[in-house]
């Protein structure tokens, strides 16, 4: 059994993580903290759990967790993860951060998170735990910068013909709707039901954080640089990210070829599913609490359209953690998911 | 005061025209008709009605109807107000026309309606009934074919630009989100609740009847064929369309100036509402219940994003056709309507 | 034209208020306040109000208000309103309170609301305001106790029978289901869409501050002490109340009976509408929006089971306040309400 | 492995069988079926469930399933239910039904459902399947009747004290609210979003078909003859139900005592948890996705308030079912299941 921790478990994607390993075959949950002023049982603060654990949550002590743990969870806020990680990695705990600080280099991360960048010498030792891209690399590391929500959704819906739209000049524009468990839970400037309920909005167009990481991680793939245009928006519903991507249909195969490209590309994948050309489009009910990404392409009237879904807490967040966890020990990659 | 009958108040269009028309300050409602076996009370069919109207629901006489209205608007499917048009046309009454029928030369509309057109001879009759566009046409109008929904959100969110757009050989990209009521009240396929809460998908992509409408009136506006590219989405949401509109920021006027653009063509319009430069973009809900259409305008890394919000069931159904009755008959544009 | 203001435009009662009279052809907003630091648009603070009126909300100036006004409502949190009403009144200016303070007794209240009443005196001058119980008082009244929301549900769903319950001694339990922003705008313990969507909870069972208004006005009209048990819930939905009140079947009418005493009641009641007997109960939706409270009542397996609906912010706050002030103006007590 | 199958798959406990079974560690699914004119896959049927089993729908062929099958789940409409259980029964195979058909005496049943049962015989063998009550029975079953939704959380909210409350002679009021996954996939009078999202509402107000089960069950836990006054109401939610319970507090033992005996009855329950005195009552959400039935108790201004919430589609179906499984062929009753 895998020892595992949860550093910050009070928010949505700690709380995920918890449901994850409570059923996990191969791993414990041997530590969980939040900032607590006394030691809490995980039953009490989340009542869901009772009679699952008898976990209890206690303030971070790094060395106390390091001796319980194989490996820990970083759900932390940007900014902290990057305070904490390096004291468990010079205690040999492996880290799974959840958080940015460890995606993009320092110099992009400090111009739009606004922030100095605290642990650079760790930046290059992160592997971005992105499995269709990295698995390799996610077998060997002891840093991994687990993916966005956004940029997993966008990423996995271009990367099979991201060098072909970039050698094309293509522009790429995208058009993503989540649910409101992306936005955490927020003690200042909370999303209200009323005001959420019934409404939709777009936030940040063309000017989101999640932007240099999808540029970053696509423009190596496609060997050139790439541009993002994205807009994400705010749906009345708790999980869930759909993605529409658009292109020209210039400098692209015919609908079949790359309908092919896809599938081929995803074949072997466990969590990427690409839909049968001329079906339906992916719906945002149908990864609901998996960990997979579903894929969804249709050419029409001179424009490629691509329609990817995940759920930003499974596939988004947790899920993707946890695949990381199961390839750096080698476990099967399915291990616990669903 | 104004004599209106409803023809087919079993929809959500019905209902909210019979909701607007009972306030209205100049208008009564004389007659309402459906499928009905025998006549019943609107205020049995539709309990939120009670002690608010007397009227009752009989089936279609035209002879009745026509002897007791001044205007008629048609809330009925596509293909069905095509039959009943003239015959309230002969006998001088006014016809508000809320379906597709006369919205597209006849090609057009058998092509993308897979049905023949029955009064040919009366599509040249029909105005166009955006009253941003055609108001003195339709103070001299007897048959109006009131705009559909999406191209009404499109329509107003491109229309000060579009020639300039054309001129300028851009793509139009346009994103459509939509409440469940702009789907109707179907008996067949219906929108389950189950199905549709918590979800969110696309649906036919590039390719939906309402793309050769927004086509036809941006084209006459611009002086020159344009495409637009759109793809609709099903919003867990009752009402509603927020449409966010993608053009690439060349040969386009700078972000002030084109925020003036918008500003200087709306000022003037009672429905029309054009938010501030650098301030949040429109929402949904701030105009649920209400005939406005919100347009918000920023440039962000070289793309000029637009968005524009209705209700779909007001200025994007029976407040607008009630907006052009005011102006059919001369009263104050806004009465009726809030 | 009334000239009305309201001190206390943030919250979701205020707003409501808003709406209700820049469309009421007999009164005028003519000031808004709230706690500001400098003055702003109303349209401003609430986009959906542009084009709609140029009304500027400012701090509270009692004086400035009172010249510019014959009525203002007070939209202030319980504790707040008894410290700015007596302004009011001395200046000559007609109030009415949207708080629980001059609803109960001031040993009641005090107990139920934890506080010391700081203007005891003019509880005795307050009228109750409901007009179905008090219509001729309220329309002498210069100081109006507008009815709390779920009060008002309960109340409506009681009184024509409340002496033959009181009499025969029954045990009355109220399952009251209400939607969130009859919580209001709060910034402290704020509901979180990500916590309420999805989500259902009972909440203060037997121990909500609305209890004693409920007794109060029940015991009055019953001529005895009449105890109401009560359970409130919040429903994932912005907006209406339905409480379904349980009676044991002894001791009461036989259900024709029964249904006629409500239909006599309110027969004549411009907003309380008495569903047939034997049909459908009434539904949550079928009031929002309106000023309408529908009752439903059913006989069946000893029990009778009534269920009452308003909208929380219409009858069940803003609306019933507005028709206050309709009969405290001699107008028609229906003028700018649905 | 145990072998299962599943019949009846395009509902929505079918749908939840195949989630749960997928992920079982000791059981395999064998066989889905349902009404198809030719095999589909399960994965083309329901995308969510691609790249996670290779099963294939097919029309229903008792023979067949029977050779592949140590059990069946039966998740098909009541009436039809009866029709197939003896032929599985006959040929060895254990059955699971999740309908109502082998719930009630044959003439209780006959009267509220109002059709013939055609499978008299088997009634008496069946095993109603509510671990909590009668897991010895389940053990040597081959025949289930798997609990109601209502049902379980109404009889399990109250089973502890049930004995005490018919001695007392208590009136029994439930006020129960479901999710509307609980009517099942209907395509006649489907419930349409449009007419949900928003709206609450009651419907068979003490006239429901769950009422003779919930008496029947806990009439014989009483010892004596139990009547439950119950009304049901549909949330606007997927999943879930909530029961609110309320009893004079007459001739019960105080708040203490009585949470007791509810902590010491379920203490050894692994699916059914009772919260702390004095906290917060369960919510929703807290059960969703799980197995767990979970129940608050209050003691105010002499009432007794319990509130009862599981998850319809888990515990109140395919959860409980596969609970019922496990203790059938002996393996861990939680195995499967969260």
């Amino acid at each position: 059994m895998i020892k595992t921790g949860i550093i910050g478990v009070t928010g949505y994607s700690g709380e995920e993580l918890v449901d994850i390993l409570l059923s996990h075959p191969e791993a414990s949950l041997n530590c969980v903290t939040a900032r607590v002023e006394k030691p809490i049982a995980l039953s009490e603060m989340y009542p869901r759990f009772a009679k699952s654990t008898d976990v209890v949550c206690r303030a971070l002590d790094v060395d106390a967790v390091a001796k319980e743990c194989d490996v820990v969870f970083l759900a932390l806020p940007h900014t902290i993860s990057m305070g904490v990680s390096p004291r468990f990695l010079e205690k040999g705990v492996k880290v799974i951060d959840l958080s940015a600080d460890y995606r993009l280099p320092a110099e992009v991360y400090e111009k739009w998170y606004k922030t100095d960048h605290l642990d650079k010498s760790n930046i290059s030792r992160a592997v971005y735990g992105m499995p269709e891209i990295n698995r390799s690399s996610i077998g060997k590391a002891d840093l991994i910068a687990n993916p966005g929500c956004y940029p997993t959704s966008v990423i996995l819906g271009l990367l099979p013909i991201i060098k072909t739209v970039a050698d094309a000049g293509l522009n790429v524009i995208v058009d993503s709707k989540s649910g409101t468990t992306g936005a955490g839970r927020k003690s200042s400037n909370p999303l209200i039901f009323s005001d959420v309920d019934e409404n939709f909005k777009s936030y940040k167009a063309n000017d989101h954080q999640h932007i240099p990481e999808m540029e970053n991680v696509l423009s190596i793939s496609a060997g050139s640089s790439v541009k993002v245009n994205f807009v994400p928006h705010l749906l009345p519903v708790r999980r869930g990210i759909l993605s529409t991507i658009y292109l020209e249909h210039k400098g692209l195969p015919p609908a079949e070829e790359l309908h092919k490209i896809y599938s081929d590309r995803y074949k072997d994948e466990p969590f990427v599913r690409v839909r049968p050309l001329g079906g339906d489009m992916p719906q945002l009910l149908e990864t609901t609490g998996t960990n997979y990404c579903d894929i969804g392409i249709k050419v029409a009237r001179g424009m490629v359209v691509i329609v990817s879904v995940i759920d930003n807490l499974v596939k988004g967040a947790s899920g993707q953690a946890v695949q990381n966890m199961n390839i750096m020990f080698g476990l099967d990659e399915k291990s616990g998911l669903i």
